[in-house]
């Protein structure tokens, strides 16, 4: 992948927002700045942003909120120095009228006055100490982005919004799924402890091998599907809710922050 | 149970050993002096027990070790005060030339100077945290002893012993198994997180409706089946090494101390 080229030299946080903002960087953020937290970006209207705050509060294990801007800002001093929020992303999608519209790697154009913005963290923070701590994680190793899948599990309705979650899926054999359930709970601004494992069609996914967002993953007959709530969630529940504006983050461009991970880390 | 009759009763740890020591106890420890570690016994001469310890201190999840007494000693201050170990157990197993040989509800008859008592952590102790956060434990619900299974999981050799693991089993639905693991993390003196989830015969276990000890309880189709390290382990490894002479408690008729599970709580 693209993003591999650059690991190494985007070392920093500011390295990586500066390369997104110039346009040097357009692809996946994974593995770039290792050991600080990568978030999920939803933007919308004030008019909408309220109600949708209640509804994180309501849901989150989808969506830890880790930080609210102010209408219009496009700083967040909670997420770092010399921070765009309008232009630190490598690819934003924008929706209309419930839909997505495009991709755009600068949202400076379509930046109103009343936007608000949401940090939502990202399950990246977890897979980097899931691999510190020796369990392999299955979609890195085969080079691909995680397994998404919508689910009949309902959320919370808050705000105007609801809908059912979107989860991630990383398979394991038992004991790695024992201690990634250990690790992932040590994380819960980074959607936490998985909320299933085992049978998918428990939780209404049809075919693992179909997902909904992201690539399909090998999984080994001795290995146990896990789900963890998943950022896109929100995107699914904008779409659903048939938003007249809104940015998001596209899947995998995530906007690196200055939060070293350890800071949120339970234990 | 019989059991039950009495877990109004003896509300304090003191009250079940010294109803233990009377006779007027000789069922299963379980309920009572809720709150309170109890403790699986494994006593033998010191010339097997410096081996045993070693092997112990290799296989913590299966023994866990809380004390150790000194040769011959009935006492030990660790686990209580007022506690004879040869009479306040409401029922022992005899093993001779590595085969049970007897049950007995004192064994100060057989009691020998060079006997050192182990004391090893139980999974009475997180099964009630287990209840007191909502997630209910079937056997507990349907009345039985925990299902107890021989695994294919084989031990660390030590000091002379060896052998495999032998587990517990209780079954969940996936979110309570997803709970059960972290409750359980917070007890390593108490066998802490599973060693196993999902298909049993990757441990070597064919058929879930066999226990090996205890009783077969209820799994439902949408189940999970759990598995955690149990402290039968050291009965099954003392009668495959053939030892002389020991002494067990009788599985589920534990020895009562006056530790609080909250101070075996990691968190």
């Amino acid at each position: 992948m693209a993003s591999m080229d650059h690991s190494q030299t985007f070392v920093t946080p500011r390295d990586v927002r500066l390369a997104a903002r110039s346009g040097a960087l357009v692809g996946s953020t994974a593995g770039m700045a290792n050991g600080f937290v990568q978030v999920n970006l939803v933007i919308m209207p004030e008019e909408q942003a309220n109600g949708f705050l209640r509804f994180c509060q309501a849901n989150p294990k989808p969506c830890p909120v880790l930080a609210v801007s102010e209408p219009g800002a496009r700083h967040c001093d909670l997420l770092g120095e010399d921070l765009d929020i309008a232009r630190d992303v490598p690819s934003y999608r924008i929706y209309r009228d419930g839909e997505f519209d495009s991709t755009l790697t600068d949202v400076s154009a379509v930046w109103r006055d009343d936007l608000v913005t949401f940090a939502l963290g990202c399950s990246f923070s977890f897979e980097h100490a899931l691999l510190q701590n020796g369990v392999p994680v299955r979609h890195i190793e085969e080079g691909r982005n995680v397994p998404m899948y919508k689910t009949s599990i309902p959320l919370r309705r808050a705000g105007g919004f609801s809908g059912n979650m979107v989860v991630s899926m990383r398979p394991f054999r038992a004991a790695a799924a024992i201690r990634a359930v250990q690790i992932t709970t040590r994380f819960p601004q980074t959607h936490g402890a998985p909320v299933h494992l085992g049978d998918p069609s428990l939780i209404g996914i049809k075919n693992l091998g179909s997902p909904d967002y992201g690539d399909a993953v090998s999984v080994a007959p001795d290995e146990i599907p896990v789900f963890w709530a998943c950022g896109v969630t929100p995107q699914q529940v904008l779409m659903d809710s048939g938003i007249g504006f809104a940015i998001t983050h596209t899947p995998g461009h995530m906007l690196v922050t200055d939060i070293p991970e350890s800071q949120v880390a339970l234990l």
